[in-house]
């Protein structure tokens, strides 16, 4: 039985290790293709594949809202489903730290397991490797998740897709996720929880309903801002937000405004932004909403013809260029 | 223009972090799927898909005979092939730690271009993080590599195939990565060189030319006795080998005698072991050396019936039990 923490003989490929994955990987995500003997996992295949992979590195692991583990699903899921892909099968690669501790592993890997029942995802491989801890008094760990979907040929969903007078829309409140992490680390006291959430339903209830979805993408490190500017640069055209449109949380609003940090840069894990013609802005907008994770998603601004930039609309009447994210952002965030 | 030491900024989603996708990544790796521009690589499917996952943390990054970004590119193409896929796609995930020299980069990414070439593969998307190193006077990298493959419906390989009177082969000399890695630890001077490689044409060869392979492994963590332990339990028979014909080059013999260590259990990067009936033997023993990597392949051992375990007889008659791997192995050899 494994118990007590984590040590070098659990990534050297012995008995250790196989008790291991016996003990606490294949015992949390058991399916038919994980419970194959060889190195590799064999699916049944489709007609265009899409493939992902992300490694999570997050501090701390375990944070209100999430861990690391549920994160790592959903920053994958959410990948492969702004590509226009259904997810189907997801690796897992887990780089332990040495004293990491068997519980918290077991805890994590639960996590895992849920979360990929929800997003409608199975695990089907894994690999581990055990290092030394960077700060002995914390050891962590690393988790990386490779994904694989299956594309339906009709779809054509890419930033070269946006267009003049394109509406955009947020699925949500941002810098949930950011200002949770950043709270723990300062050891800030606050109702601020993790947004992680795999975003299965609304994309796919989109996709159903034959919204025409010019480009999508989940709105992980770098913000709103900077994944505005690369479809801005993609397309070639001018994106203008509303600042009164933007939806941000009462009690991030409020830490954000201690310490001086700007939403539109920080990392969510669990939100998504649309760009759809203008005709379909209020069905998308009410199918959204309807689905899970979606109860505040909101058009925040429009896609205009002229030089490739984004602009915002500040409550008062002025507008100004917002850039991408230049320089350190916090790190470990996911 | 990249150049200097990798810092947080290169991990935290914004253009410093484009930049060095740009002039490091996609520079090296660039093809059609990589160089769309959404977060998943999409590319066409087949029918039956392989899919596997490996971390490496080796160190040093770079050794005799190889580095680590050739051991990512060898590890997960060597997982595939053993499947019994023909390996196609992988994904790369680099985790950098802070301070870590970017021309390195370059040379370790170069490395897996030139690899995946060589290997018939193609990295088709990635990602990248930044973490604080464990050692701060000489900060390091990992790399994950998952990999997709497809399987001919009609082949079976599994350990569970394997019946007594088959033959054991092993594609070549044992020990030689681990060798390779430990004596760079320890400083010590000597002629071997890891044997890092992928065994594509090895493996691809024995296929097409209709060799009944019942089971097929590479040689990595654990070693040899570990595998073979594996492959006996799992189809319930009993596995001899004889130890005058276990490969072993005069150097590494000669440096494991110096330290106590057992070939049978040390890791190679580029070494397969194939359970065949005894009617191919010789057949599949010819194509294999006839294939890169595969000269000094040679017939090691037999499966028989009896109590699932592995014996070796010794060069003067007596015949011992050999386990799998207990305890720690080296840690960070791939």
């Amino acid at each position: 039985m494994i118990s007590g923490k984590i040590d070098k003989t659990h990534g050297a490929g012995g008995s250790e290790t196989s008790g291991l994955i016996e003990e606490i990987f294949r015992e949390a995500f058991s399916n038919e293709y994980l419970d194959g003997l060889n190195d590799s996992a064999v699916v049944p295949g489709g007609n265009r594949l899409a493939v992902t992979t992300d490694s999570f590195v997050v501090r701390p692991v375990f944070f209100p809202g999430g861990d690391i583990g549920r994160l790592s699903v959903c920053g994958t899921v959410n990948d492969l489903l702004t590509s226009g892909a259904t997810p189907y099968y997801l690796t897992a690669g887990f780089i332990l730290e040495e004293g990491f501790d068997t519980d918290d592993l077991k805890r994590i890997v639960k996590s895992m397991a849920e979360t990929a029942g929800e997003a409608g995802v199975k695990i089907i491989t894994g690999d581990t490797k055990v290092i030394e801890p960077a700060d002995p008094k914390e050891p962590g760990l690393i988790i990386n998740t490779s994904g694989i979907g299956f594309v339906d040929s009709w779809l054509r969903i890419f930033p070269s897709e946006i267009k003049p007078g394109d509406s955009v829309i947020l699925s949500g409140n941002l810098g949930d996720h950011h200002a949770a992490i950043l709270s723990e680390r300062l050891s800030v006291r606050n109702e601020i929880r993790s947004d992680a959430a795999p975003l299965t339903e609304m994309v796919s209830h989109l996709i159903k309903e034959d919204i025409d979805i010019h480009a999508m993408r989940d709105v992980t490190r770098g913000g709103l801002a900077t994944i505005l500017n690369e479809f801005s640069l993609t397309a070639g055209v001018r994106i203008r937000m509303e600042e009164i449109k933007i939806p941000v949380s009462q009690s991030v609003r409020a830490f954000c405004g201690l310490l001086g940090l700007d939403p539109l840069y920080m990392g969510n894990e669990g939100k998504c932004v649309f760009i759809i013609p203008e005709k379909d802005e209020e069905r998308a907008v009410d199918i959204i909403r309807h689905s899970r994770y979606g109860e505040n998603a909101v058009p925040i601004g429009r896609v205009i013809e002229g030089e490739a930039c984004v602009t915002i609309r500040t409550a008062v009447g002025g507008e100004r260029v917002v850039g991408p994210l230049y320089g350190e952002g916090l790190p470990r965030i996911c």
